[in-house]
């Protein structure tokens, strides 16, 4: 990490500590005597926050829940926690919206599919960050994706989020009026992914341009849907504008994702595997055992950086 | 249901039983040798669709695999089928991205939380009752809501499905450019259903317009989420504004739900309970067990529809 390190441990003041501090920028929150995160299941009246998750420096969020379980055991092998084979619980197991699973300072998050379904898990993760007093907290989404011009398999870290028309926004409605709000991601934490995926050498791994779509079907010129109103023609003209645009991997979720890390200061990453490559076709057709390969490659990649940072590596 | 009944059974000849078939409006589907739904863990080339799924002539839909799986169970004890206490096998157990359960004619199937998360399911739950030649398919949303202006645990028909501003459309973007989509349900079947909760006498049931957001705090005018740069009475305002445009409740999947009815020729309506009066608050506070029973109403409401169209009532 050397210099870069934008997540190394450093001996803090009270003062910084404060700075490093998960914000929320909502003045009515102070004004609340409980807090219930709902669709978590849990409360500040129910639940010790920051007994049960002030320690966290690490959060890694994903579509699937079963693919978040599978990470939390696989960090804790990384880092030497727990016992081999431990059933991590989900604490979230009062709702099935979401699960959630925490190894020492490791907190794995499913948040389902679409900008709407990361959304509501990104305001209550928020929260419960802050109600936990976390401090210098790093979020990344480990996800699975379409590829533009790239070997299914390859990595993408993003650099930018961008729309359906390639622009670096999140555009919110709130109160029934447009809010415009960035998509850049922290640059030196890609660039630590970056430099971490140079050491592992297990696979192809770029930085790129992400585009973020509300439909995985004719929102991301898909031909295969139940409905499709364009031709093969205008499909790959619109990707291949899209390439040009610098993206390289299509996804649901990185541009909310984004925009709700730079609202409040928290530094974030999104590491997403190709599953195909979208030039080629749009049904994902390789086998299973392959794809589930795929999935581990952000694991590996992140489960990298985290212990390094953690100096233990 | 007497005359007005859309739903009631027929003597089909041919010719109307190949215009009541699921119709998928893209043209490339024909050219597909295979067809994978990959969300479902199903595919043309490993399953027998017809053979699985020709039976089905009602689909209900709703954001929880777990809700989804009660309805299940519920709706077989309604019509009669199978044994008492079977436990029902989630088809789409290859992944968790979605759960599907089948009882008959009756297909449960859950949809996250969402406009990109349940168009997903959509567009591939079409596809899969086109493969299966299905006739004269009804789907019903059964969902959860925040109300206005009711009290909590009314249930709300929705007339049609509104966006933020209170407009009965729903914007797409595809190939980069923005194309709108009507979002009114079936009006016979709204009606129906209305008759139907008179006859259960059991709840307050309402038919009312329902606004359908992308977000859940800041895109339903809430103050509890991680961001909020509005004022109470600024909030306020915004739901009175919505009442006054007919609005009796906000959730995140309508407006999509409708349209892709709209644009395939299902016979489509979304049922939702209120958890909550949002001009009274906007956490959700009410007791676990009475949530519970809140979110039987839809089911218990779509149960005796389903019944009385089957002819067992």
């Amino acid at each position: 990490m050397a210099t870069s390190g934008a997540l190394k441990k450093k001996t803090v003041d009270k003062q910084s500590a404060e700075d490093a501090r998960v914000h929320v920028p909502n003045p009515h929150l102070e004004k609340m005597k409980d807090d219930i995160l709902y669709h978590f299941a849990l409360g500040t009246s129910t639940h010790d926050f920051p007994a049960l998750f002030g320690d966290i420096k690490f959060v890694c969020v994903g579509g699937s829940p079963s693919r978040m379980k599978t990470f939390i055991t696989y960090i804790a092998e990384q880092l030497d926690i727990g016992n081999p084979g431990y059933d991590y619980p989900n604490i979230c197991a009062g709702t099935d919206r979401y699960a959630m699973y925490k190894a020492g300072p490791v907190l794995s998050v499913s948040h389902g599919m679409g900008i709407p379904s990361i959304a509501i898990m990104l305001h209550e993760l928020i929260k419960l960050l802050y109600h936990s007093k976390c401090c210098n907290v790093t979020i990344i989404r480990i996800g699975t994706s379409g590829g533009i011009g790239l070997t299914p398999g390859s990595v993408v870290i993003t650099k930018q989020a961008v729309d359906a028309t390639f622009k670096p926004q999140f555009e919110q409605i709130i109160l029934g009026k447009s809010v415009i709000r960035g998509t850049c991601l922290d640059e030196n934490l890609a660039e630590d992914l970056m430099e971490c995926a140079k050491e592992l050498d297990e696979f192809n791994t770029v930085i790129g341009n992400t585009m973020c779509t509300l439909d995985f079907y004719e929102g991301q010129a898909r031909l295969d849907g139940a409905i499709c109103m364009y031709t093969e023609e205008e499909k790959l003209q619109y990707l291949k504008e899209a390439h040009k645009a610098g993206v390289r991997n299509i996804e649901m979720e990185s541009s909310v994702f984004a925009a709700m890390c730079n609202v409040s200061g928290l530094k974030g990453a999104v590491v997403c595997v190709t599953l195909l490559n979208r030039l080629e076709g749009d049904q994902i057709s390789t086998p299973h055992d392959v794809l589930k390969e795929y999935q581990t490659r952000p694991q590996k990649l992140v489960g990298h950086l985290i212990k390094k940072c953690l100096g233990k590596k």
